[in-house]
């Protein structure tokens, strides 16, 4: 890996890992069928129906996160069916109102820590409560959160629960559901998301391959012509093969999983570095995205050798946030909390 | 190259061209920028300027046509505006109404071998008179067109001076530009391309790239906020470098078009061979995509060894299409070609 | 009625029937709810409902049929799902793609006097087969159609058997309702068409109202919601009450009926006058719109007199659209045909 | 008037002024063109013109608010941009998501009694800084706000001045525009708000029209095609003359600032009557609508003979929402408050 100064922006700033494009080397010499009809992406569902434990589940594999939650989510909808999500909530922020392209409203809840709780939700569906205002219909949520936060097997099955009784669908965003479930924080298994979900999306671009992501359908009324929306949207590749070869060489072996597990690890390591540094956070460290708050001297003089995005500015200290990915390195990490002395 | 059946239904069945998957590991050790704003998308954009000639066009790159032609559209059109296609035309036929679902209709006019001439668009334009219907803004042809036809650089061009004339945009579908434009039977340029439109796309996913196309905006009217409708529309991946990668090794010694004439000279190939066995074609061929007409029983026995799409039923003949592409192997030609008497 | 020239353009020329003018005025005193649920709605619903034979239809009222189209066909369709409607559809042709920028594609069939047949619409199914096409889910047909032209009990039938056979719904635009079922060419029933129908609207406008229409929802799946959409698309008045008041007027003693019979009468004898002359029609005359085909010279010599629409221009004759409306005087019917004869 | 209990829910409440029924029966004997092409509708827009002093504004007049605001909205922005508008603008709260609907996100600021500041503005144009967020054009504002709220001259000007330097558009929803620019708190004239906005409608519905709003055009770039865009959205009513004639009999002797000026007084009187009651308002109350502050026992006893909306719970009060219209009588304004001591 080469670099000036190391990137701490995000987990997409690293290709591939090597033996995602081995995949491609070896499945060079085939011809495929077209439109994610090929064997390759046959098998991949195949082993993402055995890691959800869901056998029945339906997998699409697209090229990206915001794709997948447009799609997704306008297949669902009718159009005045509107969604809910946490201010913090990918789609609210930084989607360039791609779900309201597609002509539906999101509603915004508070939250803490990006994540949302029953009690949130129930706020807003009675507060719409005429035919003047927009149905609610889809609870969105990401795993881990904008913020890093995890949601617990507790927490997520309150919110499951909530959202049936009301009528509600749930949906996840798992960009970095990876490293979500693989940290020491979270207690939920992939199982466990597909049982309480109607569908939600793996993230692969976050978490080892080029691009992709697996969409999981899990509730069956979300089944129904699924590819059509899929091909509208422009979201059906022609070698729709590329994404079915990485998730294969992903998921047939754990990859994916131990390539999240270190993404988290160097986290951690890197977060207890810094709060053995004396510092502190904005919210818990508990995955492979987290936000330490330093004094802006130390700031600048980290980003002489480290590049990473302004969070929050607080006055005279800032929150900065920091993500690690399956491909940092570990010296990488203990020169960083080596570099967390500020110099007169 | 392993199969069973060779496969000339399309020009996507292979999975990337071998120089591709060396840039991708060339890339493999550095970080960098997400979103398209790599160095490797900014040197193939380069690369594009001037095989274009065009210093001051925009180029973005994107992962499959559908979503090209949905994004460029639906960013100039006003909501009454509409699209001028052939019936033939991608959009209209085969992208699930991507284009209605962005808001535009779109007016089809009939064509030969899928071309569009300025009398059928004027048809159009002097049919749509007042506010109770659309208002034809954009016209969307293909090159080559869905039936194999090339378009030559005067027709280009008399239909260029009427949209310009007008005040209709003119867009080319590129999905098969390499094949065209390398065409014997094409006398136009990248550049006369460039020079009569107002936007365009060089296909990459049917000539060498694993996926990915490359859009060309040419009128500056176009160019404005153009990256916050790809993000919108869910186009722009984290991981744009993985485009930009491919677009540079495709275009940096030439390869592209060296791909795109094996393709175009193993179609003429093939198809010169079907003359020569005494059959006829539905359209002259001319491009990697041609039409013959074939006895129903050949059809038949031709499928035991070969793939390829049904095209028209003629009663006790078939048309039927067959593609080449960069990867075609000139002794399956050679072999189709002596397979072509029918076995009693 | 006061005029230079009879206008016979279409049957929207006069603001409303006495007795809608009398009814506001009874109207003025009271106080009412807000967005259609008073209770001049309620009993003209109730009106409706004893009309159509259907206790259990859901009723609504809005002030325009491109609107009331707009609303019941996008209230039900998921994005990838299509209409089909014929080539002549009001909806394809003259309503500048309402349908399409709520993101759905018209699937269009040649159609004879702007009727739809089984067969017709089998053709577009059939042609429609898999996830790259749009899914054509709802038929849309004009009674009576934008031609004139009226379905038998017989034909309606058939289309309604072969839709839901096929999964399709079936819906009629009946902006001129009223006069297609009292035409003596008509052997449906408003019941008949609540029975065999997903939905259809009953116009008020073009028949004694000075604006309005009534949406019918026969289909239970249509009512989830309905009010919803009426609201979003910008249809729900503040003052629904106006419409009510209109529909209690037109349909609390046959007085609907009554005015489309005089509209039907007074075409039909203007038909037969201009049969009585040597004319022929382009489709036989069965309700309040028809297409006779003139002299050139005669057309020119009857605009001095009169106002009509050219239809279709035939060399030296002139295929010309005349509508007669509830408010159309029996005298200038007489002189119209008195004018038939060619001055030298 | 007839009524049990007197509605104070809101000014939409009864069918039109006199006039404007006169006006219809007025033109009951009389032919007219369709869609808004007629001469009523003409002679209404010249009056418009005259008031809003300025000569060269569009003016389109059509059914009602939810239905203007989204048709002007939407005919101007570009896919990516999106609407500034207060939390409490009616297009936020009450459309059930028709802008939405046609693909905008709207952005909302917090604001004192519905009014926004360029700051408010400043502040989200400052956080919208990338393609990955959408961006602002248009900033909506109410006038009156849904709070009652009026902005002077300085504060509306200085906004506009904000709104031009930043290439953002200033729109004004005036359902209530008569009361506000009618209220003693109001030094705006029309022609002051046509030199400051790009575009605003002038509420006829809420101020005796049977239904109606007068959108007027000022800014150039939003009149090209504007009848397309009405016509699509359902918005263009076949017998447009039914508005003319309404805004030609409420401008034509000033009556329509009449009827605000009553609206206005009669709230006025009756604000100042709660006011020496002893009760308190959320804001200073300046036009038809507003939001005394009234002890819940008063409440319940003024609701034996009066309806009105809840409008928020404050513990042992509840501030609710009065409104007056051009038909409120001056004793029913009395008697409430005589009905203003609790009866124990």
């Amino acid at each position: 890996m080469s670099f000036l100064k190391y990137n701490f922006q995000s987990d997409y700033c690293e290709l591939a890992h090597p033996s995602v494009l081995e995949a491609f080397a070896a499945a060079q010499s085939t011809q495929f069928e077209g439109y994610g009809l090929d064997e390759f992406s046959a098998r991949a569902a195949t082993f993402v129906r055995e890691l959800i434990k869901m056998p029945n589940a339906d997998i699409h594999f697209i090229a990206g996160g915001t794709h997948a939650n447009l799609v997704v989510i306008s297949s669902v909808l009718r159009p005045h069916e509107a969604v809910i999500a946490p201010k913090t909530g990918h789609i609210f922020v930084h989607e360039t109102g791609a779900i309201e392209a597609t002509g539906h409203k999101i509603c915004t809840a508070n939250s803490k820590n990006g994540k949302l709780k029953p009690a949130d939700v129930e706020a807003i569906i009675t507060e719409h409560c005429d035919e003047h205002m927009v149905k609610p219909k889809l609870v969105y949520i990401s795993l881990s959160t904008e913020c890093g936060g995890i949601y617990s097997k507790s927490e997520l099955t309150d919110l499951s629960v909530f959202c049936r009784k009301n009528g509600l669908y749930l949906y996840i965003d798992g960009a970095r559901l990876g490293a979500a479930v693989n940290s020491p924080a979270c207690d939920l298994t992939y199982g466990d998301i597909a049982a309480l979900t109607d569908a939600f999306y793996i993230g692969g671009t976050k978490n080892g391959a080029m691009f992709g992501e697996a969409i999981v359908i899990c509730n069956d009324k979300f089944k129904e012509d699924f590819r059509f929306l899929i091909k509208q949207r422009g979201a059906m590749l022609a070698k729709g093969a590329a994404t079915g070869i990485q998730f294969e060489a992903l998921f047939k072996n754990g990859l994916y999983d131990k390539l999240a597990t270190h993404s988290v690890n160097m986290a951690l390591k890197l977060a207890d570095g810094i709060k053995n540094a004396g510092f502190d956070f904005l919210y818990p460290p508990e995955t492979n995205l987290f936000v330490p708050v330093l004094p802006k001297k130390l700031v600048a003089q980290l980003r002489e050798s480290y590049v990473f995005h302004d969070w929050e500015d607080m006055g005279d200290k800032m929150a900065v946030r920091l993500v690690t990915s399956w491909a940092t390195p570990e010296h990488v990490v203990d020169q960083f909390i080596a570099d967390l002395s500020i110099k007169e």
